[in-house]
């Protein structure tokens, strides 16, 4: 039998209790005959408390000293559970970034795991080990920590299942799968048994929750099979795995909505070649991430144009946009918080006519106004007004008719 | 000018406030003109928290794991150092044990230094960063995770100037310097100028807390000039240092005392040749500190051996003693942990004479039972029953006129 990893979110490791229950499930599996590596972020809440600690010492805190801070969470977690299973009598070890050699770009706060050395888990492995890693967490080439951004366990997890090729890696967490949209919301919402590695991409990328987008992309570029599981029940789960002829019979496969969303507009700017990149790499030099990007049609020798960016990124976008625009000679920056993003996501739409349409017309008919529009193969995103995001899940769910399996 | 190490305690780190009162005193030796190091030790209460967590996993936890997870509070305190200094105006990194390379052996929860890896560090002096090194941890040659012990911090930052060579290597905590004895016991307890190393050695090791005896024997063989200060006032403060003429001129530094001692006694011992091995063998190699020991004559070819360990390592070291018992045919064993520990210091007691004299019978007037005795050329020490510890300390502070300077 082969390697399993698994990797429990901070709910499941939110106390010692719960930490003794997820020792129960690591020694399931390796009674069944498997290799164990458990992943772990760290304890509910503790991310935060730490986060508003180094705001309390600092309005930007340093980013390495945010990254070696932050990542102290998940070492108290791997530990206590290294403590749990070696005090029930399994040889177990937790292992930090810089143990494991867990290796990573510089960019503090959003780091890309670039190699992991597999060589101190394997000789673990051999030795009948449960091998329990930090997730979130690795180093750059110099030695300092750093940290993978939200939801970063799930990459270290896909990322160690990738590199030992492991037979499967499960993410436990504290819903019992991917829904067609959030349940919260749509009480209509059905758990889907099987997803694709595109589709799952995109609802991570437009504001599902359950993955972290970039242990997806990995997941897909590996072929590693990832079960989406709950920590608290044995029942349900979801397979994201490879596209088969079954998916594509399904027109969609979910509603997705992100409400972390501010919307850049820079009005009036001289068309003219390298005007985008002037506005646009200052941004990505500070490493904020650019979402939907609609230039109008040019009037004039002049065009608007308008994107979004995470909310948390907008003060410091719109500083260096508005300094941008100034040298550009455009008339304006304006900026809008107030807005949420709505995606319908499904391999099925590209044998499928019509879903734009009938998507545009439930909004419409709800008096929902569409202010920007992206579409990607398997995807059409919406920015509209925020207060309208419930609404327009609700109304997309039942359109398309998501609540049964067709 | 050179280099300073300032080290400061729990107490001078328990918020975010109080870390702002320490970047002040690092920012004040770096204006001066010196190179800074600052070591930290975890906020108050922090390490205490993490260990009765690891004991809520485990009866015994771990130990590589405990010293992993006890291991957190010092990386949360020098990261948000760092933050506050950087976020001054001043170049900072904060630096763990496995930054550093602060190598160690592997004895988990009270490792020893082996080597300091200076490399980094001078790099970073060079230049102009504040440095701020992680107290009280290291890491074995295969990058496990060790800790140095309670007081650790004080050894890490002495072993730093020693590695280093600094200037001088400034212990900040919560009271003012050395005293003759604890000023909650004796209200006449006065503050020493300096002292020697030697005499701070017995003072740490018979119970004064406020240097770990390990840091002060450091200090000795590497000539550190050691300042114990107050981190929230600038008076005061006392110099450990090279023993020299003014100090012999009085007769004794300090009284100590030590309520963390057990007792225990095997009764009716064989009197052989590798008894006394038999019996202390197991306990070393558990790493169980042995203090006191008196073997009382031999009578008829039998004897009865007493000697003290720490309380926390009482159960043990009774386990151990009584399998070791039954082996070597002894009697039985009797544990007492109702003891405490008194001594008086001083390297004047060389060319003294009379002082154990006019110790016994200060205490003998107070009715104190003397249930041990043990002296080195610069202190002796005397086991009693705990009740009586306040009484002893005060009537020998007394006696000897610590009170006065001579």
């Amino acid at each position: 039998m082969g390697l399993v990893v698994q990797k429990f979110g901070g709910t499941s490791v939110a106390n010692i209790e719960k930490i003794k229950n997820v020792a129960g499930k690591a020694i399931k599996e390796k009674n069944a005959g498997h290799d164990v590596i458990v992943v772990l972020s760290a304890m509910a809440g503790e991310t935060n408390r730490l986060i508003d600690l180094a705001h309390s010492a600092a309005d930007n805190p340093d980013e390495r000293e945010y990254d070696s801070l932050i990542s102290t969470g998940e070492q108290v977690t791997i530990t206590l559970l290294s403590i749990v299973l070696n005090a029930m009598g399994y040889r177990s070890r937790s292992l930090l970034g810089f143990q494991v050699k867990i290796k990573t770009d510089k960019a503090y706060k959003k780091a890309r795991i670039e190699v992991i050395d597999t060589e101190l888990i394997e000789q673990e492995l051999k030795n009948g080990t449960i091998v329990v890693v930090a997730g979130f967490q690795g180093v750059d080439q110099e030695n300092n920590i750093t940290t993978l951004g939200r939801g970063g366990s799930d990459t270290s997890a896909v990322a160690l299942a990738a590199a030992l090729n492991a037979e499967r890696c499960d993410i436990y967490t504290d819903v019992d799968g991917v829904y067609t949209t959030d349940p919260n919301i749509c009480a209509k919402a059905r758990r889907l048994d099987k997803i694709s590695y595109d589709e799952m991409l995109e609802m991570a990328m437009t504001g599902a929750k359950v993955l972290q987008p970039r242990s997806v992309e990995m997941a897909k570029k590996y072929n590693v099979p990832v079960y989406v599981k709950s920590t608290f029940s044995d029942e349900g789960g979801t397979l994201v795995t490879k596209e088969d002829g079954e998916m594509e019979k399904e027109v969609l496969s979910g509603v997705t909505y992100d409400r972390d969303q501010a919307k850049i507009t820079v009005v009036h700017v001289p068309d003219k070649p390298g005007i985008a990149a002037s506005l646009f790499s200052p941004l990505s030099e500070r490493n904020i991430s650019v979402d939907m990007i609609i230039q109008n049609a040019s009037a004039q020798g002049f065009t608007d144009l308008t994107f979004t960016v995470s909310k948390k990124d907008m003060k410091e976008a719109q500083r260096m946009i508005e300094a941008a625009a100034k040298d550009i000679g455009a008339q304006s920056v304006e900026v809008d918080d107030d807005v949420a993003k709505v995606s319908i996501i499904g391999v099925g739409m590209v044998s499928h006519s019509g879903v734009a349409a009938k998507m545009f017309k439930a909004m419409a008919d709800e008096g929902i106004n569409i202010m920007m529009i992206s579409t990607s193969e398997i995807k059409i995103s919406c920015v509209i007004q925020r207060k309208y995001t419930e609404l327009a899940v609700t109304v997309l769910h039942d359109a398309f008719h998501l609540e049964k399996k067709s």
